[in-house]
């Protein structure tokens, strides 16, 4: 069964490259690396584990010329979501899966209004991906997928896909609960995406080490933590503690949110903590730390949009 | 009774050119501004009221050349207050009164501790002070000061400044509890001053037309109206709103804050955010927003100061 892969920054290409390595036919959409990726390859530095370089890689700039494909890894920033509505038609077969692989909140809502007959997963990605440069992704930590059907759709594909990821090295565990585990994972980016990128550019140990700053992201994970426990999804008891553990071990690991930020791309708000908040809202969680960081970023946002606007790079 | 403005910035030009024009014998510390008030002046530009040119202004660079003064204003920023030590011990005399006229918790303190035989007084500015220019100076609204004694010192001296301000037309009310007025006054740059800095540079007017971020700015209000109840300073129940329309009535002000920290120089998180929030924390009032803020702040702040070092003006 083809893979597609649309968006291939650093997680569409280290996955995707994982799952050709293993032998899988795997297509991607490149657009600014085309032109490295297809000369040179892919190069997966994955540390810890061993490192490979993939070539040649079946690359296209438009998705007319990739043909259609069982599977879609989307892995497009969720800020670039209408961009989807052109780019999946041609991709699509009867009964294509589509797997969403971006952070945050509503991104299965979205391909499910706008592509309702096909079969939808979410793939929440527990990796610390920086591509280095074009073509070249580094894993700096963790790596593994948590797995989970939309509304029960694809729940017949869903331990299928999880079976290529983990044939490719990839831990990938199935689970129940999309939504839940999508909140396991928002406990870990409302704090660090958000707070990097509101305290002026910190990677993650700058915010471990000031101690006011892991106050503020200690309390939206609680915040998170209160919204987890309304939907009856209990935590373990020191789990905020474990977070700020395994955080630790992340050395200076700079979240995606902050390199868009810094590099004056729009970032993930709506998804990441605006829905988030909308969600909380309407489950009446209160959740003040949040809508604070919320309003912050949206606001930077928007700055940093119109300088966009002014400088077009 | 000689008058010593100690920081000729907006606060220290407006008061003092308005106590000069009144008959006072004003004498300035200037530093940056000296040359161009010397020769041209100052011009105080009091939006609704008259306008008004002082000339010649008693200016100087050093305080050793001021003179002795029976009244001190103190209009330095708090992140400057170590400057003290050594600016204004020429200025004294036996019962020179200090007056802390800068923002947020511990100025009087610590003129206290370093200038223990001195009367010490504060006054609160209402005022939305720009210097527009060297010797420049716009009032664009209010304007108003209340004024009280430091832990007691001072009472007899208290009305006699008090009189002064209102013969040199500015309205000042005298506070029977500092420090409770100090925290009104926070109530407002708390939110609006934190907000406009963390926001990525908005003016007031934009935070009010946002929802979000006005949001933000209301929960940090009530978070310092906890703080007052619980000092038992009951304030009027439709507080919040009051002063969300006096901010209204302001046009695009930016704050002091977000003009410092636009133009690189250090903000007074500590006087503003941070002492507040230890006071608010020793009285068992939660102040999560606070503490958010003041983590956001704190390290714009200092990244902000990395660059200072970096490439000195």
């Amino acid at each position: 069964m083809k893979i597609g892969v649309v968006g291939a920054g650093a997680v569409g290409s280290y996955y995707g490259g994982l799952l050709a390595r293993a032998g899988s036919e795997v297509t991607f959409l490149l657009r600014r690396d085309w032109e490295a990726v297809i000369r040179r390859g892919l190069w997966i530095d994955d540390q810890g584990k061993e490192s490979f370089h993939l070539y040649p890689v079946r690359g296209f700039r438009r998705t007319e010329e990739m043909g259609s494909c069982g599977i879609v890894l989307i892995a497009l920033k969720a800020t670039a979501r209408e961009a989807l509505r052109d780019l999946l038609p041609p991709l699509l077969q009867p009964g294509t899966v589509l797997v969403a692989m971006q952070n945050g909140l509503g991104n299965e809502e979205w391909l499910a209004e706008v592509f309702p007959n096909h079969p939808i997963l979410g793939g929440i990605v527990f990796g610390c991906l920086i591509r280095t440069a074009p073509g070249r992704v580094q894993n700096v930590g963790f790596g593994k997928i948590e797995l989970g059907a939309y509304a029960g759709a694809g729940e017949f594909l869903l331990r299928e896909v999880a079976l290529r990821f983990e044939r490719a090295g990839v831990p990938c565990s199935v689970v129940e609960d999309l939504e839940a585990a999508r909140w396991r994972k928002l406990a870990w980016n409302i704090p660090f995406n958000g707070v990097s990128v509101a305290a002026g550019g910190c990677d993650v140990q700058e915010i471990l080490r000031d101690a006011e700053l892991r106050r503020f992201a200690a309390g939206l994970m609680e915040e998170v933590a209160a919204v987890a426990e309304k939907r009856e999804l209990p935590l373990p008891e020191d789990w905020t503690e474990r977070m700020m553990a395994d955080t630790a071990q992340m050395g200076a690991y700079r979240p995606s949110t902050l390199v868009d930020f810094l590099a004056g791309r729009p970032i993930e708000v709506e998804a990441i903590w605006g829905e988030p908040l909308r969600r909380a809202q309407k489950m009446g969680v209160p959740t003040p730390l949040l809508q604070a960081i919320y309003a912050l970023l949206r606001s930077l946002d928007r700055r940093s949009g119109v300088r966009r606007e002014i400088t077009p790079s």
